[in-house]
């Protein structure tokens, strides 16, 4: 069975997330649908591993998957049918066969999500999807300040949602960065790093903005790193503004 | 009663178009809940009254209404109370104070519309809902040969689609344009008109992209404009590229 390496994207706006659920559509369910559909073989169902999951109405431009095809046809036609049959909120950037040593999951060493935040008084119809809004003022530069806190290996305890389930919440936060965008009115976040846990990156994001405002010291996100509990930083900046960017093998 | 004129957004694409239309949600529905809301008058039912209809998952960056409230509140309070209450995929960008002799319809004298057509192999998951979509090969040289013939006043009965209901056909186009936008895989299509009929810009747009892909001559516009035939012109590019840019008045 040859294993293909599948980069894609998508508008999360539709789906509840990337993982199969019962009764939800999903990424990783669209996804299996078209796969198991072009490999034409009813005695197996073929699984498609993500890199990870993103949750519901979260995007991405560059989540990676794995799968194994029955048979060994070129990465083009694996690309171009599983484009025709997919629906319009999935694209495939590019598919290639991979060694089966190849785990989209466990191979993965880095991965980059960006967040988009709109700062404009009311949400611009067009953005309602696909940015996080926050209309009060902030001052940025405090965020600047704090904003590299955040890189290097932490325990992120206080930094994941209730419903984690890893073993460990050390995890390492390679570059953390923000820029404003005026000519668009947003404020744009970058994270890389070996994995992150469950909206870990949406709480981040939030403490940045809670310490924008004032309602947090700037040198809080050490004080945070410190206390490792999960309760003291309860905002999470809404899903749609989060896209998955890449993963690096 | 004094009159307010609004200008508005939206993204078309949870809309059944513009007008009120029995069991169905329209953008005119939503703005006369809210101005409704806002007048808190049970004895009488205010419309709102557009410059002109929109299709279904068409968009409006400049769409211009007008209505009038049985109080005189400054236009800040109405802009900010109205955008408060309103759907996500509504947006006030600004509001003043007319004469009562101003018309959202029958006031105006240019519109112009913008159309997004998308040329990648597969559309970008991101773009489905807010570009036309080609992947064939078209020539655009001979689309911008083409696309000059449609300014003037002439009689659009071969661009209009079936259930049309103005008495006259001839409308006069001020502007027509188009460039590429190689960085976004893109050409934009740019049209002001005094007026435009049901589905003219969606056929104009059709008739340009088969003279693009050889499917009809360069002149074939002027043969339109002669023959005056509804069944020459039958492929509309899909509404969901189509934007209503501004209304001058």
């Amino acid at each position: 069975m040859p294993r293909y390496k599948a980069t894609i994207s998508y508008d999360g706006t539709e789906f509840y997330g990337w993982q199969v659920q019962p009764g939800k559509r999903t990424v990783q369910l669209e996804m299996e649908k078209v796969v198991n559909k072009m490999a034409k073989d009813p005695t197996e169902h073929i699984r498609v591993q993500g890199s990870g999951r993103t949750d519901a109405r979260v995007h991405a431009k560059g989540q990676v998957v794995h799968f194994d095809l029955p048979f060994d046809i070129p990465n083009e036609a694996v690309r171009k049918g599983l484009s025709t049959m997919l629906p319009y909120d999935i694209g495939i950037k590019s598919v290639e066969k991979v060694d089966e040593s190849f785990h989209a999951q466990f191979s993965a060493h880095n991965k980059t999500y960006l967040y988009r935040l709109s700062t404009t008084e009311f949400i611009d119809p067009f953005k309602r999807n696909y940015t996080g809004h926050w209309h009060r003022r902030i001052d940025t530069s405090l965020m600047q300040q704090a904003i590299g806190d955040y890189v290097g290996e932490h325990d992120w305890l206080s930094f994941v949602a209730s419903g984690f389930q890893q073993k460990t919440t050390v995890r390492t936060v390679y570059s953390a960065k923000m820029w404003e965008k005026p000519e668009e009115d947003e404020i744009w976040f970058e994270f890389s790093g070996n994995g992150f846990l469950y909206n870990q990156i949406r709480i981040m994001v939030g403490v940045l903005l809670e310490i924008g405002n004032g309602s947090r010291p700037v040198d809080d996100i050490q004080r945070l790193f410190a206390v490792k509990d999960r309760q003291q930083a309860r905002f999470t900046a809404p899903a749609q503004g989060l896209y998955l960017m890449s993963v690096d093998y």
